[in-house]
């Protein structure tokens, strides 16, 4: 790593939509014994930091001034709080990039991802990763064994997602689950839903060569949808699977109003379904399907207790190969095209050096 | 009860969308040793019976042979078979009208109300209890406590219903829940979730006159929705009801799809919302906010395991006074004038003497 | 309340054994800008202050240094820090009396109460209550409605006790719950059943006045063990309280060999046994019949998310009338002799006034 | 399979503890037209087999009458009653053992194995299936696709038996499973503990070659107790396999007494524990750790809804390799002999041709 200063901390900027620059930024200090300072190494693009950089908002997010885009980030340790004893100076951690305020009635339940206050990196108005140093809590950073690499740390967060996503489809082994959409998170899905043991996993997604990745990195079957309605679609798959009762859980990693529709007519009765995927906020929705099945629908909101922890140890025990998603790891420098280039759908997924990285 | 012979058990038959007549039918066998006979005392009208008489079908059930309707039934056992031990001749039952096959995998893991096979009274093929005499398992027949009015038993039916909603709803003290819809199965579930320790239970509808009877029925609160978005609505309720953080629960037993919309902006961050109205198939749904707040949506249909039970249960111990619901009592002859004054939405619920029943 | 300085701040302290002081201790300061600081009103007398008044050690708690006793407390804000917005100076508080670390897994999932490093009042080597003023996280105090009473809020503890025990034991509408001795845990395991809908709640220990204050209380049944077998006492209690297929959830609240044994016998198949009462560390259990009867089994250890907020809500709304067990409040001088006297069984709840309550 | 007639059903009974005899028995008849009969082609040797052939007795099953021996099978359909539909004659299928009533409350809430009437095959007064045709209800026999052979399909009851155990641990990915015993149930909770997702597997057991066998089957550490105290093995265990905090799940598979004591005190605060071993029925038990660290504990017994479709998917999917179990199998005449041998302790699983098993 580079020689840096207090004042040399150079950062990936949001201006506006479509406006970034890079700048230095002040070396960010520990707010509590309780934080670490880590040295970032390698930042994953998200759908969502697309979003961002092309919307300047989300939802009720809005970017009201510039803000330092990233949050799938891996770092090096380079100091601790007086409180901390679970890390030491040079560990290679994963950055889990939200700190709850741990006292409101969700964090007290143990739900810290529906925190009101949550302090989300890369969310206005709380600044990302795409930078030098970053102040992180200690107990949301996640040590790395020595044969987990930093690539694979920064790939933890999207694999968080999905872990979260399969626990709310409650999948024991011996299950079938579908998977609507074969972006980055559907792809983790597949995978995290092998690992709870599910024997049929059909990734479902309009683009072949999608699938067919899906199919070398985690699912049983796939399918292609048609331009027919969700009743025959649904029909269709569960023919092509042999699932003549339906599939135990339908996951949505799309946002598709098409995928939601075709889900709830593909899951069995009593299943679960779990919507990840966000597109459209209102959708056409076939509620009576739901009622007479007695479907459970479940969101599923970024990640929270225990889910960082199980991503590692899945990485870490090689059941879930997360490197296969990197299509390439481009310079500190390059940040501006590698978005471009995954606007354009170049790849699955794209890291980017931290600024100080060789 | 009058004499009767076997051929004389006269009942209320549906031929088509408003032809109905009175028969005579052969009076039913037991099937099997554990079926018992019951001579019928009581039925309620369920929005399902005449729905049945208006358009002869509901979704995929159609009638396609007449077909004896009515099934919220209870009754007076006038035969055992040779292995019922829990039941005798004279018993006063309220009748669980859905016989399950009781070897599927819904069946044997506890969902019976999922059952494919499931034959429900007045559901097409089934016939239903708007008759003299109707076989029913005796494991599908309450007892009925001395104190407790056959009237009463044939309003569990509705209860059960509202008793199954509640369960989905996973309602624990001190709770709060919103009520969609103040009709009878609305109003049980108000007086469900109140027994379930709910202290905030609010009865949700465009009628005042049901909201007033809701009040003195069971609701804690009352709101009339108006003509602005769901999320205006949904706000108005939650500060009229002093819920800034939204509600634990909120069930549909409208059916309207303004409801629905308006129910997932009031259900709180990880709150529950069940679907147990059914009306149009397919509706508008914020489905981004069921994604964002981690919403846990379930269909809710008919009742299973300890419904029955739990809704006799309650009416014993005077928990839930399903008497206040009951409008007026008519005589067997009179059933279609019966059936016309439901329609016109002519008072709460109306019972229908059996055509023995003095 | 008395004017007082920062060098005033009487409490109440175990040197060892059997021997304690009344002396001033620094006045508290707030240890971070979410905490506040309580002028102590009142302090229940729970069998724990009186066991390490007794015997200077809890299990491998010990007693090292001095130590101010009590932890049953309510009191009034007189500071608040810079990042509290949920308290006011004069408000009326009950004060959860344990503060965990937030950071550790069980406290990041929920279970606060499981955390290693609780920091929990008269618990060596922390201090507790009965004392003049004490610091709190301001999100373990529940400021006190107009209408409910200090000495009400300082009940709040024991009775967050029972419902922890109760949520332990899963109790829905019309079950049925045996409750082993009726001290005032188990006198307030006996209300909260209630309050979750049991209709059958049978109050058990072997001094007929406690069982004539728990008929008088909540229980709906009580029951006498006698000196047989555990077999035997099961097969009695189940026979008078006409519970043949056994209890669906039986609570421990004693503690005592004879009664858990009996408990296991009483609980039906698949029911719900709660080991809430400590005695000797290790007994002699019917393990065979947990085995075959599929019981299921929990500890319940103090009380946590959420448990304190219903608490209060039992209170608040009169569902659990806490003032009928508080046998007499004394002023804080007499606070050796409040411990002599529950320690001889004189009285159900004995409240100390804090120092400066008049 | 030998032409046989009605009389000739050539059968394995228990007389009295020590003396059993081959004898012709009527071939069953269909009991229902739900039922199929089964030529028995394989059946495995369980101890409670042997226990009543040494005893005679197991709690309170007693036999009174000569009793057929036996009860884990499989077998080919030879003929299928008029309501079955999912069997034909010639499908291989395994027997799940025991039918329940249908009608319970167990079973109508999905737990058929807590059916006080279940009929279960070699428990008294119902014989069992070392003879040459059995009758049985056709949901309670599971079709064996081709891959799986018939002496798997036997190996499906104590396979199902340990699902059952895993289930109720409530086991999820990455976590740590300690076992106690690595009888043939031991074996195969480590097998189906690994399926569930558990990384770290821990098989304790006083046998040397035992925990050899289990290291090269499925678990993933092994652990030898010492003539040590409960806590002193436990603290032992917990430092040899590294899991400071505890381990998530205990099941013990062993019914000793000592190894349900250091199980207390291996298993995490808030984990969960298994008793599915029988042994004492009373044992002494450290019940104040079970309270204090929370701990969950559950009966398990035999197998319910889904069980043996998960223990057929898990062999038909390669996941459990239960053939490594099968130390030799025996002719039917060879019966007795083999009883000798499995009370000797050689081996881990002996099969028993069907009399007319070529």
């Amino acid at each position: 790593m580079a020689e840096t200063t207090d004042s040399q901390n150079l950062s990936f900027i949001l201006n506006k939509p479509f406006d970034v620059t890079f700048a230095q930024q002040p070396k960010p200090e520990l707010q509590s014994p309780h934080d670490v300072l880590v040295a970032i190494n390698y930042t994953g693009i998200c759908g969502s930091d697309v979003h961002y950089w092309e919307h300047g908002r989300i939802g009720s997010f809005v970017l009201r001034e510039p803000m330092i885009l990233g949050h799938e980030s891996a770092g090096t340790i380079v100091s601790v709080g007086s409180a901390v004893t679970s890390l030491s100076v040079g560990d290679r951690v994963a950055l889990e990039p939200g700190t709850p305020c741990r006292r409101c009635t969700p964090c007290l339940s143990g739900h810290y991802n529906l925190c009101p206050l949550m302090k989300f990196a890369a969310t206005p108005p709380y600044g990302g990763t795409l930078t030098g140093f970053y102040t992180s809590a200690a107990d949301f950073c996640y040590k790395l064994p020595s044969h987990v690499t930093l690539q694979e740390g920064a790939l933890l967060e999207p694999l968080a997602v999905a872990v979260h996503i399969v626990k709310q489809a409650c999948i024991t082994p011996s299950q079938s689950v579908v998977v609507m959409g074969a972006g980055p998170v559907g792809l983790l899905c597949c995978a995290v839903a092998r690992a709870y043991g599910a024997t049929t996993v059909v990734s479902v997604d309009i683009q072949p060569s999608r699938l067919e990745f899906a199919r070398s990195f985690a699912a049983t079957h796939t399918f292609t949808p048609s331009r027919v309605s969700a009743v025959e679609n649904a029909a269709a798959l569960l023919e092509a699977v042999d699932l003549p009762a339906g599939a135990d859980a339908v996951i949505d990693a799309s946002g598709a109003e098409a995928s939601v529709q075709t889900s709830i007519h593909v899951v069995r009765r009593g299943g679960l379904y779990v919507q990840a995927g966000m597109g459209k906020p209102d959708i056409t929705f076939p509620i009576v399907e739901l009622c007479v099945k007695e479907v459970t629908a479940k969101g599923s909101f970024r990640y929270g207790s225990g889910d960082y922890r199980l991503a590692l140890d899945l990485v870490s025990s090689g059941k879930v190969d997360v490197e296969k998603l990197i299509t390439r790891t481009v310079e500190f420098r390059d940040a501006e095209q590698a978005f471009k280039d995954v606007k354009a759908g170049l790849g699955i997924k794209v890291l980017i050096k931290g600024p100080n990285e060789k």
